[in-house]
């Protein structure tokens, strides 16, 4: 990765209101090459940004605009963090040529087909969804960085598929049914008022929710034929945790611990944000909180010919806002750490 | 169920001054039979309830004596809340005659050979394992009727039998081979002060935990052996979850969701406190925290020939202090929802 | 107190799928002598409470309806937990005859210029205010006992009068300014969903809010001034606290301790639910937590001629639910403790 | 403030496996010209930091030492993180020249007298005392230039001075007595394991402590005497909260708003990390988490002839490790701001 000195980077962000947004740009005012231009949010356009986001306040920001003001001249990258549906009516606006980095769903699915039963509805852009890189960075590096428009994985899906990826790919795994239990801080469910989201109901108590309908199924699927080269079942068990970020996945394995290992170790070796633990050691959500680290530990079983590999990411960085700077950065050219170094906040 | 005889019953409690302890006296004080007479609490004799566990401070309650002190002549029935090991040590002190409720993990498992395997020390009171009952209510009712020891069961073991074992016994599930994913509040490391329960260690993260190792495999074992008459094998994943109480068990089935709760709703359908929710609906542990209830409920998989079953019950309730209560009630002929009717506290 | 006439006495809800309703379901179901006959929500009209409000399935209970759908015979007593403004509009549509506790702020000023001046709006029913009872239980007993409508105290005010009023009452306290700081729980914000009360927003901070314009200002100057015979200016800071339920109000006073502590235990000595501690014993809300009672502490200060004073109650019970269910059991001549003495529920 | 190119400094810490170390580590290892050398650990001596702090794995740290093993030889500066008592036995040890940043209470208290009331022991070194600097930032910034020992502020009395020695400084407050009502976050406690701090024990709930005996007054009054030039007289009302970070400072105050935001606007106006929020703005712990910011607000009263001034920062930083590197920074004539500019980490 040439960490050549170049001119500074002119980056808009569109949607700009979510915590989503909030992570875009908190990391890119601290980024060495990027500067933020505008800031796209249409229900708050014409508001400060530290009247929706009091703890950016000491940033020198402009003002939220629309999408009709933005100007296009100069910039470098747009990164979308609109929700899906609204994303693609957007994106198909944008002049040809300037990159893009799409935070939603809707350019995750290389078959329209999947994304219109999973989403139900039409997708109306589905010519750009060809020219769509999947973002998980550590495996599509190569095609992301000559890529033009990115769509950054799901954090649950993340979360899913680094440990299980280089499995697949290697062949290690036999079986072809998986178990995925996963847990989510509620950050994931987005800043808008929802019932199900005020704390009186998610504090104190921990409930599943979408087993066997959950949208990121369809990119497990996806990920997993291509690795595989065949269909793997997915039983996935999202929880929602009562806590504000984290997602942290644990899959059990008919596979030796010691394998499974071996196997990671040596994908990841030279990795510099997924970090696999030694052996026998379990990590833990509030270990990787606040960055763009995602931890994995590999326990044996009780019976030895089995093992859980467990997987712990923070989803608003490197389960979104932090993934899409380092595809940034990749796309860019730039060091893939950019912006991206600092240490998990703990406790 | 008849609540025949009506006098007072004098109860007394070994233990009284974990969150265990302080649940019995809770809720013995609201029995329309039960009287408390002595809570011995070793380390804290001589001192009042009230200044260990204020939110007690209302009743009129005896101070902690120590078991050196106490009384047995009329005490119909002793809990018994010390942790495993120092439990056997005492119990085999107190008089025959007066039956005795074990929350401890002493006299679970029914080989001695198993306890020392899991619990690293010698029984010492192997003879009196032979005659203890394992206390899983629901399941062995009319042996706990005719009981003098029993033997509660471990509020994650709990979570996990109920909505297994009426699997198991109809033979309805083939697998040889089970994934236990388990969420657990902090509440059920007990009281006593350890770094990895303090606040800023567990909120806002969640961990697993004893993956493979966990002591609660041996009873699991036990119990799933008994029921379906040969090993099944079980991957046990427990995590700590950032709240107090709560266990919540999620289990995928390689068994339709409605063949599963077709099995549940009539093993169940006279059970006071065990509620099979609607097909397809999710529980939730914040909906039973504070109360004796397990809600249990099974939900489609993706692919239709799978299904997932899910249960939570508070731990310290329908997980401890409650079963052992129940418990109490059907060994001394009372309606076994005696002073359990209580409703979840929520939110 | 003596809770004469047995006979079952049929009780109704409106607004009952707020936080507040579910308390007062939960409440009356285990009250020995009242049954719950209907339960009006006009947004769920139809629905099974168990759908609203799951933690409640395991009861019997008839499912939501419409106020047009109320029958009013043989009713001997309404509780009303709607919001303010609405409250009154269904109030005057009552038939006399029956009682009625509102959980509203509608009848709680007794100038409707008060009223229309902290609330914005036109009193409609300037009538009814005449007749109703502040239904601060332990001050206004007696009012109460022949009251048709009590219109109960907030949280907020309850927590923080409990501890003052005796002191204006005998003179006690000479100043004529007040601190009230004041930290209140997330569930005192109802149900619906707004943004700041998302768990996102809420957990692992805290906030104040409505600091100099909280419209408890009104009721509280209200009743200092009728226990004072003079005007008390105050200094109200309220925080959104990070937990569900509880509220804790600490106020300085240039008194010494032990007069203070004096002056409350022998206000309180034969209340039922508002609790002294020892002088110098500081209380917590996790000590009420789903109970009915009030935990008052008094504490010496550094300069020993000051103190301050701290109570704190369960929002949901005390300061709302349960303390609409022991003034009807006042006013229907029952034990005021009647279906109130569940302890608090902890950890 | 000079911000010229230096040669790499080298920092130890001695006291690093509390959250306060890890938090110096954390920082430290992202300064762009500080290097850390060597971390004392007595009781970790021999183990890798990232055994005791997971979440800093990916740093490539030196294993903790003991202070026996130490080396002083290059050591340019040192941040000792100990618990009062012990720190002032390791500082005399210290040979003299390297510059010492004492985040204790040892050397707060410019009276070796009040040093031993407050906390109960002699001083065991009151000519390093004479010499100690306090470390409160924005006031003392010329002192600390100077500075060879600069001690530390407690983090409750950092957001409570910040706010009031502007005001009692330009003699805008008349008042002999303030009353500070304080809420803390759990991790001000430490990491050492104690009962009182169990997650079970703190979360849903909140408990005032320490109320007229809290340590902290000492250093209060101290800076207030200096700032004022006569005795202030405090009511200090400390309240541990259900959260990790974040300590909270609410003051009311018989002044206007105005008058209040003026001249606290007008003295932090070129202040990095001090920030003033509009006029009637309320701040949230929530908003500087995990950053060096301190926001104060300034709100009118209900009368408004008063009002009410808030601080929060956030205590392992700008309360402890935070202040500790900026005080570095003055220290060894680094630009101020040199590796603490990273934004609070929302939600």
């Amino acid at each position: 990765m040439t960490n050549s000195i170049k001119k500074s980077i002119l980056v808009s962000i569109i949607g700009g209101s979510g915590y989503t947004g909030a992570e875009l740009i908190r990391l890119i005012s601290r980024h060495p090459y990027f500067t933020l231009f505008q800031v796209v949010a249409n229900r708050n356009a014409g508001k400060k940004i530290e009247d929706i986001f009091p703890h950016l306040r000491h940033l020198n920001l402009p003002d939220f605009i629309s999408f009709e003001e933005m100007i296009f001249d100069d910039v470098d990258l747009i990164f979308c963090a609109l929700p899906h549906a609204t994303s693609q009516e957007i994106i198909i606006k944008i002049p040809e040529g300037i990159k893009i980095i799409d935070l939603s769903a809707d350019f995750r699915l290389e078959k329209v087909q999947e994304y219109e039963k999973w989403y139900g509805q039409k997708h109306i852009a589905p010519l750009l969804q060809e020219k769509a890189v999947y973002g998980l960075t550590e495996i599509y590096k190569e095609k992301i960085k000559k890529g033009s428009l990115v769509a950054c994985t799901g954090c649950n899906s993340a979360a899913t598929l680094y440990p299980i990826l280089p499995l697949l790919n290697d062949g290690v795994i036999n079986d072809d049914h998986l178990t995925i239990n996963l847990g989510a801080g509620v950050s994931g469910a987005g800043r808008d008022a929802k019932q199900n989201i005020i704390h009186a109901e998610v504090s104190e108590g921990v409930k599943p929710y979408n087993i066997g309908k959950h949208r990121h199924i369809a990119e497990l699927e996806q990920e997993f034929r291509k690795a595989a080269n065949r269909k793997i079942d997915i039983t996935f068990i999202p929880h929602l945790l009562p806590q504000n970020r984290g997602v942290i996945v644990s899959i059990p394995l008919s596979l030796s611990a010691f394998l499974v290992h071996k196997t990671l170790e040596k994908f990841y070796k030279d990795s510099s944000f997924i970090i696999i633990l030694p052996i026998e050691e379990i990590p833990a959500t509030q270990h990787v909180r606040g960055s763009n680290y995602c931890h994995i530990g590999v326990v044996s079983d009780h019976a030895n010919d089995r093992s859980v590999v467990i997987s712990v990411l923070d989803n608003l960085i490197k389960g979104s806002a932090g993934q899409a700077l380092q595809n940034a950065n990749i796309m860019l050219d730039f060091d893939e750490t950019s912006g991206l170094l600092e240490s998990p906040i703990f406790p």
